[in-house]
């Protein structure tokens, strides 16, 4: 049978957001992973000149090539050839083509629950075999060494992220280190989801590439780079598999936008408009680390990076898509509903996303802590008893 | 094991033709499949004033949906609503999409050989099984109703090209409907492949919905509306796919560029530009029509649509890869070897692409003539022979 693909149930919020809008309503936007903030002034810049001289053909940048690879080598003090980069249309055809480059159907590929939605289902899609190991608290939501070593099957491939999405968790270094080893001693091929590094608050994220030359990394200029509608990202593969990438490359996608690519390139070196964003995420999270617990919300996945906040709604309800609508239509704050990421305990969370202004966050948190504040009673306590004392 | 994925050789045709510019000669590039113009002046003038305006967050555009629904009725009168579009990144991933949409590893699809390389490479990639009908001359290298019946074993799905590439042959409308008719008796699901649609010379190519309201229709902003490095394109399905195709554009891909999408709205309303460019094509082919006889070729594929002519070079060589790299190394035009569109006979053929500017193709034929001149002898004699005489 061809595989049944979920839906995100966040835009089932965002098109019920949209729809307040328009009958006038105030609505916060943090239901999705982007930033509201565009691309850097000189990447626009640079693109308005691009639009009156380039007649944009099928184009692939040698330049933005080369400059990823010394990022890698600014950044992490790796080794990257230009070729070993793959330049894509954002991250998501970036996984795809990683899963294509490295597994056949049947093939069993671990990740983590809670993780992003869309791992799950390319797998399923790729006739992938999806290993979900469940991190918890105890595992600061993320996978570990111990977690790979304790699978009896070794699976064939593993899926890291790290910041993660929906947790915004960051693998330790020195986990990270373990995991390559537990992973090359067990023969699991690792893709590593990166696409949130840049987004740190307690220290940058590990690459993994300084402890596994032969990981494939994606990443994107959706986040740190603030270009999500631009449709730009990246693959890095072992030189082993370059020839297997560029012919899925050509074949499945053909080339990722020419503009995107002059732009992304100029955004590279405008590092200090962007650390103003991760200044202003930085203190979006702690407006609501100190606001969540007048919300009741006390059980939280460590917000390491990223601009997620992943919040145990369990004492409230089971049913995070419901609660989601409700917040939404009773204080215009739109979130992304925990079944989007874990279809096993996602009933019970919610995931906020602070990638707005501050004076939203501070306008959301205005509306969100009379409405939580009323919920606060158990669920097995009816509101109407109050009323009836 | 795998999929083992052939590069496409143009691009190696592609990479001499660069490192000889950089030496200093001068190329005339018919190697690739896209207009050397650029995309219509108001769309480019809409695209400034959106990178000025707009933040280009995560976007599909519900007014280029509702626009493309009216082209459907204004250019084929058909009936199609704007949710059956799915807004992609170009029509390769809309290819992609359309086989995840309809099959499972190891389901038969039939397609014309010579064809587009990337169906075939596209299908080894998701694990289906290319069933590769043979079209020659005698076919005017096209699929036909008698070659879907004549399969002994129907299979799962069918994919079509009218105007196809590398040949430009259109389908005759009363074949189209009788392909529509076996296919629907032998319960063969089909992908029709659009994209050349605009670019006709003999009146213009049937749409597959006019004769199968269930076939998946493929098509983009790159070739009639000169937008290739935009990366934008469509997939249209049938009400019941819908929410399977929504799904795995979410998941697969998530959202195509926000600017392209802006500008292809516009561009969609800048018919007398754009066909502006047909008449530059239309001259073109004429020029190559009246110089082909010159050249010694005289099997040629009908040209009646894109911009493409796929000649047998048969009396020549059966090395089309080293045909081409002969012919751009002597007279610096560059073209595409056979064997990026058949495996089996495309040794013997090479397809020029005239989407350049008339000048450059007059320029073209003066180069080639004299170069084909020389070699019209047969291959069986040895030029060497001359001098021995």
């Amino acid at each position: 049978m061809v595989a049944k693909i979920e839906p995100f149930h966040a835009i089932a919020i965002s098109r019920i957001a949209h729809r307040l809008a328009v009958e006038g309503r105030s609505i916060i936007h943090m239901e999705f992973g982007q930033p509201s903030t565009g691309a850097p002034g000189a990447a626009i810049a640079d693109a308005h000149r691009v639009l009156d001289e380039d007649g944009m053909g099928y184009w692939e940048s040698p330049k933005l090539k080369e400059r990823i690879a010394r990022h890698y080598r600014d950044s992490y003090d790796v080794h990257v050839d230009p070729e070993q980069i793959i330049l894509t249309c954002g991250a998501s055809p970036a996984f795809v083509l990683a899963l294509s480059c490295l597994f056949e159907p049947g093939a069993r590929v671990a990740l983590a629950r809670p993780g992003y939605v869309a791992y799950r289902n390319t797998l399923k899609a790729l006739y992938l075999d999806p290993v979900e190991i469940a991190c918890g608290p105890a595992e600061r939501y993320q996978i570990s060494a111990a977690s790979i070593e304790a699978l009896e099957d070794a699976p064939d491939g593993l899926i890291l992220a790290s910041p993660a999405n929906p947790t915004g968790t960051i693998i330790d270094p020195g986990e990270m280190t373990a995991i390559a080893q537990v992973c090359r001693r067990r023969g699991i091929r690792v893709i590593s989801d990166e696409i949130y590094h840049g987004l740190s608050y307690v220290g940058p994220a590990r690459c993994l590439l300084q402890d596994m030359d032969d990981a494939l990394i994606v990443n994107s200029f959706s986040k740190y780079f603030s270009m999500a509608g631009w449709r730009l990202g990246w693959l890095v593969v072992p030189a082993n598999l370059i020839d297997a990438a560029r012919a899925r490359m050509g074949n499945l996608f053909l080339t990722p936008p020419s503009l995107a690519q002059h732009a992304g390139l100029i955004a590279m070196d405008s590092r200090d408009e962007l650390e103003r964003h991760v200044a202003v995420y930085a203190r979006n999270r702690d407006l609501l680390l100190r606001a969540l617990p007048g919300f009741g919300l006390s059980e939280i996945a460590p917000p390491d990076g990223a601009f997620y906040i992943y919040a145990d709604i369990g004492h409230l309800t089971d049913d995070s898509l419901g609660f989601c609508e409700d917040l939404l239509r009773d204080t215009g704050v739109a979130t992304a509903p925990g079944i989007d990421f874990d279809p096993v305990d996602g009933h019970r969370f919610i995931r906020f996303s602070f990638a707005v202004s501050s004076d939203l966050i501070t306008e959301a948190i205005s509306r969100m802590t009379p409405w939580f504040q009323a919920r606060r009673r158990p669920l097995s306590e009816p509101t109407s008893a109050s009323h009836a004392s």
